[in-house]
């Protein structure tokens, strides 16, 4: 409403929400890599969608309803979460600060919350165990053709530590994502231009590039046939590897071989959440992969109340896509989500400021949500529900 | 529509509606001032919501009613309104202009209408009596922990001659005003940036700052610790009085200790408003605090009408948030309401001319009422009912 | 959709569109003269919303139903129209053209449409049938307090072969349009930044004042007080004069002092249209004055169907507001109107080259009109009707 | 979402998709006749509309449904399509490029899509079945008045092969295409600014009119009075051809002299697509000619859903309308299209490269619909269906 000329901050301890870490986020690191992070695939409606949904909701806060204190944690798989809210996975950290999974990993244990490390992060599942060793960790799993790198690859994960498993389902074929082709001539080699681009960002050249170049595939790099290991080559290798006939069967064949928590990633239908638990997951992820697969795909929280309908009130649900505030968290929640999980939000405040940017990140969204339970005059992140949300179109009637 | 280049007025006098009062008090009063007044929670959502929600019902005007002349007062607790408006309870009105409360309270008391005087602002409950011996006064109580300053707030307000006692329970925890965080440094302490925005006004450091610094929050003055009265340890003194456990059991204390009528202000469900009634009420505020508290609460507006068809047509209710024409008095009354509050609409009046600026507010909205009810064909405020509006998206039906 | 940058057009036979028409009216007109046109009351809620209703209906065009030539002309009061449309009555019009009011009528004349006179337009009722003897000539009453002026008027209009008489029901009460105040500073004297800008419009002065300052109101004249028949006077007289007890017993009275068809004008209920005709109306003008009213009434066409659903088939139902183009005819047909009348369309004509710039309005409208019958396989304005129309929302069910 | 700032690519193989063909084209080739292709009737609401109604459909991918490799093609007519797609008739194509119609044809041919040519094309039948004699080739009729011509045509279109027929019933009368009265003065005559804006683009001069001014209407030709072959000549014999009185009987004979596959472009209504079957259309094209006919008709897409309830699964129904996306087909085969056809997007990419850039745009637009079949886990185009498709108004209810 009121226009602001907003003064971009240094530090990011005087952030003082999402937006401003991801102006600070778009202001260190080259425009390659910022896009790479912010866009989403082709005309980003599905971006947009994400956003608008939780826009197009309103709360009707109860009152007189003492929330003195609240406790903002809960219990997921038997273990408790300081907050409803886990760390997305996401590949190509490094680019946005160095040793970027690592430094999700410790700001997610430190704020007490899941980090999951995805299949192509820049740090390996036994580096990140040691690098987070209190922080609770998912490991999320690309389907990858060869079934016996991908039961070395639980195999590690259960060795160090990792506590559940993420199947993500609707990446087995690659999002029309368009940044890649206007920022690469070839296989992640820069056009001239954004070379031109990262020259001016000397000090993130200094610490993402510095120790050889882009950082790695690490979780990969053991699988990789020897001295082919260059991010190309490995890039390459992913594509080959990809399970493009991914099935329900294949669920039922990683729950044979993990016994830990199951988790499917991607959902929108709520048959496929049914499908999903009867085939033995433990939880759904309820997500069009932060817009950046299915382009025009419908926003994750327009498509969350009707799977928890379908599903039942006990079967745990997780939802990411959007969020950016701790508004979004208690709305996410009211409608049906046990928890959230956040990719962009810890990664702007990663990019701004490395791992005390994602923590900020996280405590701003932890006190935002607080304080949001606190004005539903709710004393628990279980209280809310959905008689504390209107859609806005249902308002004029 | 018609794009138009508007001048800046110089005089109230001249302002011809409530935004260019706003113009003139944003170019009057420094920016971390106009902020505090005019902004909203985090993304402003509801701010903009309570707007939107006006401009989205259209009136059905019924021809050939003659209403030659209108009455525009009502009765409200059995004593007479010349309008059916209340000056809204604002806190730390001393920054938008010299004796903000006092020029409030004369405006309201020479308009014939009631004004609210919050817990928190700069003038006392005896000084508003002395400056507006002839007004009707309401007292807005913050919940404080400390029954007793409580009990003598009531007693005090008593004594003065206020009418009505409002207890807003929407503020029992702050809303998220970022514009606090991005003006100030510590408590109460300016940023740079916005010290050298207020040297540039020097007719207001003259007028509000000249008397000795910021003004004091003259209410609670008498209860704090010797020698502890500066601005920055009331507001630490509030922040740690604040009934965070604020429950109906407090609302049932409160009609135990006053006698006067008893408004309930923050209410946005219909069960809140029969559980107020119910607890002794004699009125309840439907309000989100002006968008300054839970970002994405539902417009007042949009709340109303389900509240009015909950607790039926005789019980006493009020409307805040997002009045600015007296189009929008009558679409509240239409929807339910007995009356509307206006907060930033006088505020904006005060900012931009002192007293005058507040009673030329007041003046526009009655005008404007007046316009609308004698163009609606009615002669009455009373005869404002759903009848006469529709909402928007119902029209394309 | 696609961008494009305009010329401006400097002949009137050039423009080819009403859009046109009003860019050459903006550009010959001072300021002051074109915001008494073109805007609205207020916020402009209902101007705008005239023209998004239009907007928000989508065609049904059937296919292979021939219509190689088309009647655009249609039967009004057992007279024929070459258009279903008439000039609606606009006050003032003298502002924009030198003898305006005449020209609209000569203009209106040769495209076989009504003129209405406005009780304060700038010519007389004898001028005007002097000035378009061949043309249907309408009379729009503004109701006087004076029943005997009325009767005279009612005398002259009769003797001066007026057919209709139209009952203006919506502006006893004057609108709210700021215009007016931000342009004068008094009765009728223009602020210096006003005045200014009629400087730079030399053209205009000449035409427009060139005969001894402002036209004065024709109608008025004799029944004003000797010496004093200056337009500012004049205005205070209609002001005293305006009936503001208005009700339906006038209508009766009316309809007992005139015997032609007489027209109620600014129903937007289908009750009052029930009325009107209850009290021997022989024709409805579905309107709210072109938003210059009540901001916030419901845009005409958005009342329309209802009110054709109330009054059946066969009553006389006339709209206007927002028509800017023949598919606006169209789409205003469909939905129940009989005939359209159009105020600014035809204005920005005038302003922008008389007569002949009126009467282009009207040809382009024609051509519009004639050319929509045909894309709609009608070839008849009474082939028009609610199978040919959707509304937008109602499409994404 | 994310603002940036995209480059001009230069080479049609670089534009990653039909947008940046569209400003490829829009920088080679003079403004007049870039408007003439990308413009739309009037005010451009349909225009508007047929892009919008893809936006508010949004997918609900199913999950962990293999399609490893997909299907594209399907069968119409008993022959195959590489895509289901084909290209829609375009008049004046030389207009863009050189040879432009046999340029379409060929890239469709090398496709594997069917190209239609126009009536008002500048390659005769002849030219294009020499061009491209492998590619399937629709003729698309405009109802002349002269039987014999028309006969002759259709003689001619079988002679060389020419599969199917296409009537354009939306087309007897001109929609009011006003960048033609904004280019033109005369019959083809530019004016002067348009003729400078010409002259800033001498390689679209060198190629287009380098052969002698702009090129002719050649499946005309034969039929023009000796020596009155210029193109204002043709455009005139046209104008007095074209059948407006067009009716279903038209279909019956056509039908009797036409014995291949016979479809009705232009049809927006469910009772019109009933008709056409029942007077033995073997497919309807659902279109409202680019939004350059009616401004206001319907979106196609909005059309669609009604259309295919009302004639069944197994009747033929294409599309047009606002195709530049792969998920587009998608959208439009989901809500019950057969196959889609595309107008700019291909003239887009012809403008930009000619064969080579409409080429570009077919492969885009195939690579970008197998992508979204496989993130759909569709591997075949008939496994599209209402129930991956929700409209965004639905969402939140
Ligand atoms: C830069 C980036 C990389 C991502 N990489 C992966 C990945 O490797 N595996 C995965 O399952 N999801 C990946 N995602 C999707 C996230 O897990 C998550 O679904 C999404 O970011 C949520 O939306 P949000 O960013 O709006 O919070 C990635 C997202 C981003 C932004
Ligand atoms: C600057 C400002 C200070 C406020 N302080 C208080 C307060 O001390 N107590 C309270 O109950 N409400 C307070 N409010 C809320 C108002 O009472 C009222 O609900 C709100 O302003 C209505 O919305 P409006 O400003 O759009 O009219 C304040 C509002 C503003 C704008
Ligand atoms: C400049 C102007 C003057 C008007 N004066 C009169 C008037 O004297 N009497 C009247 O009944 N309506 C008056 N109207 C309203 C018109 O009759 C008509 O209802 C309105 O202009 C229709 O909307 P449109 O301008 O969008 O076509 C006036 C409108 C305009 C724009
Ligand atoms: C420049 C241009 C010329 C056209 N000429 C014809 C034509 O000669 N015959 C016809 O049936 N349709 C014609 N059309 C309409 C197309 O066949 C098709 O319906 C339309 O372009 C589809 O919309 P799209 O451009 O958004 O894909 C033309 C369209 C354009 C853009």
């Amino acid at each position: 409403m009121l226009e602001r000329k907003l003064p971009l901050r240094r530090r990011v301890a005087d952030a003082i929400n999402i937006d401003e870490l991801e102006r600070m986020a778009r202001a260190r690191v080259p425009a390659f890599a910022h896009e790479y992070l912010a866009g989403g695939a082709e005309d980003e409606l599905t971006l947009a969608a994400n956003r608008a949904a939780f826009a197009h909701r309103r709360f009707l806060p109860p009152m007189l309803r003492p929330a003195p204190a609240r406790r903002l944690g809960a219990t997921l798989f038997g273990r408790p979460l300081a907050l409803p809210l886990a760390i997305a996975p996401t590949g190509f950290n490094g680019l946005q600060a160095r040793d970027g999974d690592c430094a999700l990993a410790r700001a997610a244990a430190s704020a007490g919350v899941p980090f999951t490390l995805s299949t192509v992060a820049n740090a390996s599942i036994e580096q990140i165990a040691a690098a987070a060793p209190e922080g609770r960790r998912w490991f999320q799993l690309y389907p990858l053709r060869d079934r016996a790198i991908t039961l070395d690859l639980l195999a590690r994960a259960r060795r160090s530590g990792f506590e559940a498993l993420v199947l993500t389902a609707d990446a087995v074929h690659y999002g029309n994502r368009e940044w890649d082709r206007r920022s690469y001539r070839g296989a992640l080699r820069l056009r001239w231009g954004r070379l031109l681009d990262v020259a001016r960002h000397p000090r993130w050249v200094r610490a993402v590039m510095g120790q050889g170049g882009l950082p790695g595939f690490a979780n990969l790099a053991p699988y990789l046939p020897a001295g082919q290991g260059s991010v190309a080559r490995t890039v390459a290798f992913i594509d080959g590897q990809m399970d493009r006939a991914l099935d329900w069967a294949f669920l039922d064949w990683l729950r044979a071989h993990w016994d830990g928590p199951l988790l499917l990633k991607g959902v929108l239908r709520a048959d496929d959440a049914l499908q999903a638990f009867a085939h033995g997951a433990d939880g759904v992820i309820v997500s069009n992969h932060g817009g950046r697969q299915l382009d025009g795909a419908i926003a994750s929280l327009d498509a969350l109340a009707a799977i928890r309908a379908a599903v039942g009130p006990a079967a745990t649900l997780l939802l990411d896509g959007g969020i950016r505030r701790g508004t979004d968290i208690a709305k996410a929640l009211a409608l049906g989500a046990d928890a959230v999980l956040t990719g962009r939000a810890t990664l702007f405040g990663l990019a701004a400021g490395g791992e005390a940017g994602a923590r900020r990140a996280l405590d701003l969204l932890g006190a935002e949500f607080d304080r949001t339970l606190a004005l539903l005059g709710c004393t628990a992140p279980e209280e809310l529900g959905l008689h504390l949300v209107v859609a806005a179109p249902e308002i004029h009637r």
